[in-house]
């Protein structure tokens, strides 16, 4: 492995679930639904399998799956965007932030992340040879919100973009709009881009709205959004994700995806262009599910007595266990599954220059059905 | 998009493929074919859908694929891989070499490339922020062959990897036995690996073999050999590839492929498994049916009156359209579609260094069912 991803060797997601499955485990650490996606979807992509869609798609997708999207994105943010330049499909989100940051950002470069954030974003700067630079989030009234010191202070002249990412993993916070008009100000004095992860858009409680920077004046013209049907569907293991944006910055991505994966899977991303066309209902009627899912293992963690930060998002939230004696979360993360039985997820591998201010702390999905969730607050029990 | 990607911004298969659709033209350009995979690997796939196969895979693959990939490796190289660390699934061949380079080759290393060459090898180098030193291969009594000065004087002790391609495109050379050996020797000398792009292995024509650079010895160490379901089993919309090799190179793909894709997708890569162990009959059936039509295609375009030189494996031949008065084969190749209604590709993206010895050459595919090629030759006559 070479030196510049040498610090990235592995994933924590990959190497928890792996544990997980090793002591059958409830995997409440890396965050997929156990639940499937709607059948119309499984439908219509085995349908684009035995009708002969198994060549390559159009090195942008699939343009009925373009098309969907260009939809999609003018219901969520009134943005218009053309199906042929400002939309490109990819192999998840993954393979957006990854082509967006080797595909725009130059080895000169620097990029501004917040922590806790997901580790991919690290790893793809990496990549690119640029130079991270690290602001973070603060505990305020109980929520997590941007630290907007530590953001002015992570940009300078050399910035080409932001990651952002709201609703957020790991700590399930909605950035608010007044922290998102904090991170566009600082794009427009500094001429940065904002490289938008949204992939839990659909999926904010309590009445709260998520907002999308690129719907903030001027920020269209430099944000790339990026989302996926991993979560909007149920469908994480079809890696089908997408990024809108102004051409000139789609065209940045697709420059470097076309070299990492040429595309993705054609009969899939039918399947989904079918669910984005057929199935907004579905979608919208994931998030009441979700947001009980969550108020039932706040019950369960709470009851357990760990201490809570509960955000507004997501699929996770975030658990102090220093109350059950715990004084090294990522370890303990690590035994947990072989232990009682059940995973989740240290902050540590998402944490950075503020690594103090996290590493005690530990994530953990909701994204299971109910009775899954009572069965880990069972084995949970086994820590009091 | 990034000075490294820039002169990489788009590549020939999706801008000819584009064409030859805008332009409903036969497209002899990209290489897919047009027939499908076995039936029992669509079926194998859309049960895996059904069955609630759909969250992400392991990280390396699922289980049953990488098994039956190790047994294919057993069989057709007498490899031992342990399927855990000695083999990984991508995102087809074309992640395999974006992880391979960008993981393993540092950017004060050098990569040796042999002319003509598949256009992403160029592309992940300059990911990688590495530098190209460009071999070449020369005609030999009617066949393409390694020049072998040129490849000692493209190796220095900068050299980390050598990028090996056999069954060769755009060529169809299929690389001797000895010329494999003059490549492994220069690795030894050097200390350098070879990244192998064998994609293409099972289709030989002429009773010739494919020989992989792997089995020569002391290479099985220090060889990454790639391949694909995509051209094994007639599913290029899959995108599902591999990788195998000693445990420390595969560890170095993965590091980088973790952040470029993450994983593929589940339900296909069960397919695949399913056909790689019961379809193995399905897949040696396809090189006669292959090489009669590589020789319906040299009938066609001898016919037309282009020179040709005619490889013993692959999709592809290579064609010399200067006897029908063309003078800018690259240009002519982008006019093709809308003029005839016949898609081709030049060589042009696939040179480098030695640029001026390749221009003039063009490649037809002929994976295609033998009336779409007949067709393709009544559409060919207008160039007489
Ligand atoms: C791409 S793997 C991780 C999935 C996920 O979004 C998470 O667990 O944070
Ligand atoms: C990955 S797109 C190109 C397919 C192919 O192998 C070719 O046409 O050369």
């Amino acid at each position: 492995t070479v030196r510049r991803l040498a610090p990235h060797s592995t994933t924590i997601f990959a190497e928890v679930s792996q544990l997980a499955t090793r002591h059958d485990a409830i995997n409440l650490g890396q965050g997929f639904p156990d639940t499937d996606g709607p059948a119309s979807m499984i439908e219509a992509a085995a349908r684009a399998m035995r009708e002969g869609h198994n060549q390559y798609p159009p090195g942008a997708g699939v343009t009925e799956l373009r098309q969907a999207i260009a939809e999609l994105e003018r219901s969520r943010t009134g943005l218009v965007r053309d199906p042929d330049t400002e939309v490109l499909v990819t192999v998840g989100a993954t393979e957006a932030i990854a082509g967006a940051v080797v595909g725009l950002v130059e080895s000169d470069d620097e990029v501004v992340v917040i922590e806790p954030y997901y580790d991919s974003y690290a790893a793809t700067i990496a990549m690119a040879g640029a130079t991270r630079r690290p602001a973070r989030m603060v505990l305020k009234d109980g929520r997590f919100r941007l630290d907007v010191d530590s953001l002015r202070a992570a940009f300078s002249p050399r910035t080409r973009a932001v990651l952002v990412n709201t609703p957020h993993n790991p700590t399930g916070a909605v950035l608010p709009r007044e922290d998102l008009e904090q991170i566009a100000a600082l794009c427009h004095e500094f001429d940065a881009i904002a490289i938008s992860d949204e992939v839990y858009e659909h999926l904010t409680f309590d009445g709260i709205e998520h907002v999308s920077i690129s719907t903030l004046p001027g920020m269209a013209e430099r944000t790339l959004r990026i989302s996926s049907a991993g979560k909007m569907l149920n469908c994480t293991g079809w890696k089908v994700g997408w990024v809108t944006g102004p051409a000139d910055l789609v065209a940045g991505v697709r420059a470097a995806k076309q070299y990492m994966s040429f595309t993705g899977a054609t009969p899939l991303q039918l399947g989904v262009a079918h669910a984005l066309q057929h199935e907004q209902q579905w979608i919208d009627s994931l998030r009441d599910g979700m947001q009980a899912r969550r108020d039932q293992l706040v019950d369960v963690l709470t009851g357990v007595g760990f201490d809570l930060v509960v955000g507004q998002g997501t699929y996770f939230l975030t658990a102090d266990p220093r109350p059950l004696g715990v004084t090294d979360a990522a370890a303990w993360c690590l035994d947990l599954p072989g232990r009682i039985g059940v995973a989740a997820v240290p902050f540590a591998p998402f944490t950075d220059r503020f690594a103090g201010e996290w590493s005690h702390l530990v994530r953990f999905a909701f994204c299971k059905r109910p009775e899954v969730l009572d069965e880990a607050g069972r084995r949970l029990q086994a820590l009091k």
